[in-house]
Formats: C-alpha cells, sequence, structure tokens
C-alpha cells in the first residue's frame, strides 16, 4: 500500500496564481501555488460545486488513496457515488490549505527570492482568512461565482465560517462541523505543548532542519500525540485501550507497558513521513489566531449581518476540543440576525474525532440537509 | 526568597532504615531512606498524629518555605496554627514519595552497588503501594501504631487509598482528595506524551544525564506543561489568560505571543529546577500502575471490606483529570461494604488544581470533618 515516496518526492495536482496573496500579516505572498483534487463533474452553469475544507493535519486527498500513506481518503465514507456528499451529483473540490505540505504554498516550498531552498520559518504568519483566499482564487480559476456548499470539520469548519463572512455571496450553504468561532485558551495551550516539543527538538535548527537533511520527528511525535489525546473523549480511549498491559510482568520505567502508550507512539511516527514540521507551527498558530468575533467589533452576530447562507451546524456530544457550547454560541448569533441555521448535536462517545468516523445519524443529516438545500438552490 | 542551591546540594532531614524495602515489583531496595518534615508536637499517647501525602511534583515542605524555590508551602493555607489541619492540634508528617527527588529513596539517590553513582533509570519500578510502605516504616519510626488521619490529594490521594486498604486498623480517618482508585486511560496518555518528551530530549542519554553533567530540561519543560493544562480547568484557563496577546503586532510563527503560552513556558522552566526528569518518569509510572479494583478480583468493595476507617471523599465539579465521577464510585464501594464515608463535591471552576488553592467550601468541610472524628477518637 505504501508508496514508499517522500514527502519532498510527492507530486500534486496544482495551479500557481503569479501574482500571490496579500495575507492578513500585511506581507504579499509573492507567488501562490494551491494543490487541489476534484471528484465528480461541475455542471454546465457551474452551480453543483461544493468546496471540502480540511482541518489541520489533513489534506485534499479527501475520496481516493493518499499517495503517501496507501490509506483510503479520509472522508471516503461521507464523499463518492451515492454517498452524503454525492460525486453523482455534485462537482467536489479539496485544496490543501495555505501553510500545508501538500503541495500548496506552505514553509516547504520554495523561497521566493532563494528558490534553492524552502521557505522554512521565513513562511508568512497566515490566519484562516488567509486559508480562505488563498481557495477563494481557486474556485474563481474554475469559473465558479457561488459555491453550493462549503463544508469541514474541526479547522476546516473555521474555514467555513470564514468563507460565510468574508464572501456570503459565494456560498450557498455552510456546513462547519464540529468548530468553533474562536480557539479557546485550552486549545491554544495545547498547541502550544506541541510547537515547545518540536522546538526542542535537536534536529529543529530553529526551522532549518531541511539545510541538515534531517527532521524533527521526535518532537512533530510528541505535538501529534498531545493533538491525538485531544481528539479522543476519555470513554473512546478507554474503550479502544482501557488499562490494558502489554507486558504485564516487564515492570521497567521506560519499556513500554500500556496499549494506549504504544497506539500513541505509532500515531506519531506514522505522522511524521507525512507532514512538516514547519508546516504544523505555521497551520496551529493560524488556528490560535482565530477569533471571528474579536474581528467584528467582538459580536459574532455581526460577521453574519444580512447573510442569506443556509447554515447547518454539527456538533458531537463528547467532543470536548470543540465542544458543543461552542457551536451552539455560533447558532445564536446566526438566530439574531435571522439567518436561516440548523443545528445538530450528535450523541457519539467518540470524541472530536466523530467528525472522522463512522456515525449514522452525522452523515444522515448532512444528506438531508444538502438535499433540501439542493431543493431551494432548484439543483435538479 | 531563591535559595540558589541546586536539587543535588540541598539537605534534608531523613531516616535510613538499612534493612530496606521490599518492593512489589520483587525487587528488595537494599536501603531505604525517607526524607519529613513534621509540624506540630506528637501527644503522649501518640494518638493525634496526620500523615500528609503529596502529589507527583510536590514534596514534604507542607507548610513552611521551600529550601529550593523560596515559595511557601504547598498546602500553608490548609496546615498550621487555627488552620484546618491544625498544628496546635495535630502531629503532622510528610514524606517525600518513594521515587522522589527531596531527599528520599529514588532515582537521584546513591546506587547500591555503585555509591558514586545515582541510581538513574536502574531505580526499580515502584508503585503507589511501594510509596506507602515505606511511609509506614517513617510511621512505625516515630512509634506510632495509629494515624489520626491520612490526607493527601490527587497522587496523595491515591496513597490514602492504598493506606486504608493496606493498613485499615493504622487509620482512624482518611480523606482521598480530587483522587481516584485507578488511572483511566487519559490519565496514562497524558503521562506518557510527558515521557516521550523526556526520552526525547538529547540531554535525556537513555537517563545517564547526570554522568554527562546535563539535564533533560527541555523535555522536562514539555512534560510539565502537559500536566499543567491537565491541573486546570478550561474556565481557569480562560480567566486566567483569555486569548489576550502579548505582542499583537508581532505576528510571527515562532514567537510568543498568547499570554497562556508564556504562563506555560515559566511553570516548564522553573520545575526543572526542583525537579529530577528520572524521578518523573519513575513517579507518573507509578500512577499509571494504580488500580485498586485490579488487585481486589476486580472489585474495588474488596479493598475496603471490614474497614472502620472513617472516610472523607472530596472532589471538585471542573476537575476533568480526577473527575466526580471517580470519588463517587469510591463512596459506593464504600457505602456497598457499610464503610463510614462522607462525599462532599465542591463546587468550583478551578479544576484540579484547586485542591491547591483558596477554597473556603472545602476547607470549612476538612475542618468540621476532623473535629467530628477527634470527637469520635476521644482526642481531646
Amino acid at each position: 500500500m505504501d508508496s514508499g515516496q517522500t514527502l519532498r518526492e510527492t507530486l500534486h495536482q496544482s495551479i500557481t496564481f503569479e501574482d500571490g496573496l496579500a495575507l492578513d500579516c500585511g506581507r504579499l505572498l509573492p507567488s501562490l501555488t494551491v494543490a487541489y483534487r476534484s471528484y465528480g463533474t461541475l455542471n454546465a452553469d457551474r452551480s453543483n460545486a461544493i468546496l471540502i475544507c480540511h482541518a489541520l493535519t489533513l489534506d485534499q486527498y479527501v475520496a481516493e488513496t493518499h499517495p503517501l500513506t496507501g490509506k483510503p481518503g479520509w472522508w471516503d465514507t461521507v464523499v463518492g457515488a451515492g454517498k452524503p456528499i454525492d460525486t453523482d451529483r455534485f462537482f467536489v473540490i479539496c485544496a490543501n490549505v495555505l501553510g500545508g505540505c501538500m503541495g500548496t504554498s506552505g514553509p516547504s516550498s520554495p523561497h521566493s527570492e532563494r528558490p534553492h531552498e524552502p521557505w522554512g520559518t521565513d513562511f508568512p504568519a497566515i490566519t484562516i482568512q488567509d486559508m480562505v483566499r488563498a481557495q477563494k482564487r481557486l474556485i474563481e480559476h474554475f469559473g465558479i461565482a457561488r459555491l453550493f456548499a462549503v463544508i469541514g470539520g474541526s479547522m476546516g469548519g473555521m474555514q467555513v465560517l470564514a468563507w460565510a463572512a468574508l464572501y456570503p455571496q459565494m456560498v450557498f450553504a455552510a456546513v462547519p462541523v464540529a468548530a468553533a468561532a474562536y480557539h479557546s485558551a485550552q486549545n491554544i495551550a495545547f498547541h502550544e505543548i506541541g510547537r515547545q516539543a518540536i522546538a526542542a527538538d535537536p534536529f529543529f535548527y530553529a526551522g532549518r532542519y531541511w539545510a541538515e537533511g534531517v527532521t524533527p520527528q521526535r518532537g512533530l511525535a510528541v505535538a501529534r500525540m498531545t493533538a491525538h489525546i485531544t481528539y479522543l473523549s476519555e470513554a473512546a480511549l478507554t474503550r479502544k485501550f482501557g488499562r490494558r498491559l502489554q507486558n504485564a510482568s516487564d515492570l521497567t520505567v521506560l519499556g513500554d507497558r500500556f496499549e494506549v502508550e504504544s497506539y500513541l507512539e505509532h500515531q506519531g511516527s506514522s505522522f511524521v513521513r507525512r507532514f512538516d514540521a514547519n508546516s504544523y507551527l505555521t497551520i496551529t498558530r493560524a488556528m490560535d489566531l482565530f477569533d471571528l468575533a474579536a474581528e467584528h467589533e467582538g459580536d459574532l452576530a455581526n460577521a453574519f449581518g444580512g447573510s442569506k447562507t443556509r447554515f447547518l451546524l454539527v456538533s458531537f456530544s463528547s467532543d470536548w476540543l470543540f465542544p458543543t457550547a461552542q457551536s451552539r454560541a455560533i447558532a445564536r448569533a446566526l438566530n439574531s440576525v435571522a439567518a436561516n441555521v440548523s443545528f445538530v448535536e450528535i450523541m457519539s462517545d467518540k470524541g472530536h474525532d466523530a467528525f472522522l468516523l463512522d456515525e449514522p445519524d452525522f452523515h444522515r443529516t448532512l444528506s438531508g440537509f444538502l438535499a433540501g438545500c439542493a431543493e431551494h438552490a432548484r439543483l435538479l
């Protein structure tokens, strides 16, 4: 299954905008490349496009075998022929986010002034809104004036909210799943653990590891492990592992013993093969900076005033990273400006990760919402 | 305030038992040193002793200036003349736990066969019960047949439970605070993040950092930061920091920006001065292994059958590390064997850390319980 390719060798479908992208930090990214995948067919009036926004460590390989890991697409259960996001009906696009490492401009792409070197930590600090602006370039390139829907979970949900706030006229329907309108102090703290672990790795070389031909694998693995705990509920961790010992007789201090430890280590070590450490720093920082209300005089409702977009908010009951209360706050803000909003809390004990897993109630809700919106959009 | 002393230079009051200690792992620790502090006066019939069991990263300096940090004792608000644990009335003892680094035998004490070297990672794997057995030696040394009370929070609460299970006749009253009868999969996972971060530090040298004259400071700091997040509630983190930026204009990827980050970094870096990395590995492992029910045919009630000890269980409503449900499960087990048990959930939004903070309801509950027990014990 595994292609044996390394992160740097892998080629991605992409398009480059030579005029670059003006960023929130005030800098201009001199040239913007957006890597993407698409599924299904764009109809004649270009009205059936769904943009999927991916989460922190995912990428554009939504519904096909991943070129590096050989694993199925991360939303294979949701996107495909006859599935909730039906590729027989919709033209589905997913772009690697700005700052990512799967082909879109990011810390591992060539530096604008020293093209034989990657940007590394010289890559500008970016925001969720910058990611959305990069996606908008791609959408315009396809000649799409209005997206039928923008859908995404976790950081993808943040992008959905930013799309709806920045370009309401381009978004007919918006589905932020397991999302939040800002990153909480606890969320920032967990990210900071990961960043400190990466910075503490002797192979980090202040972000210039690429020049040394190494990667800060152990630090990045610790970052991934930390994040992974926050993606699972206590119940999911317990169900998966409980307190099962691997080698109950081997009572030593440094050896592996609990199954949960080996699992985390596996999560960490498989991750470092497919992710760039500087991308991790850049993207986590973008999430931390996200605070939609703060950009609208402290009132989230102001972000959506007059919006005609149809919203479906989905949360999962055991998600403690982006808990239901966060989605409810968004629903309240939308209600206060009389927006069209549905809000569903799915009962699940799988934690934040539930949006990626087999959750029939979520999938049925999504199918139903899209069917209703398609009727309203006269998308036959 | 700061003494300027290093961890290794600091001297502690201690007693050594040359016959050593038989451990759960089957090994004999050839010589056992227990460092301790005491407050108040032991009465003539030696019936007024209270043993305080400390948490993971605390030590025996309960109610006096810490010799290394110059800070007040960690339970200064609870222990002292006229305070809930009244040193005018009780003889209060606290011992550094087995495996610790403040004078009790642990990875940084001299190796039994190579006394010019510390044990390091050769120090045996220990359990919470081993810690209790070491404390029992100290209590017997004082000629105390029965402790009036054993009190402790977090890992200290685990020790209280182990005391009550192992030596019920020696414990008149037991107060496990913010405790649990086992370490959950999530708890183990958070510890494992810390251990991986320590192991990933280039200055760890597979635990032989002492031979190189260095310490794995950055890894240990990441471990401390991770643990620290679990000690605070989301509300406490938000109240302390919210999303306040330190330098809002400085939009770079690697620079500090959120106050919560600087705070965590401070927590991490001040910790490494007073704590040994191998101790951290040893003690977190002991916590992970703790599962009182598993040692009693899977039924926690069996641990306490026939117990005459008077229990006060205390939990805090916003503690997500050792949540109320864990204390309630202990209360249920005690009730099922008709033990004498009170259980109080204190409403607090300070998270697990609440047991160390100014919580008047908790302090009043503790005072009242001890007063009642003193009456029953005819301690006048």
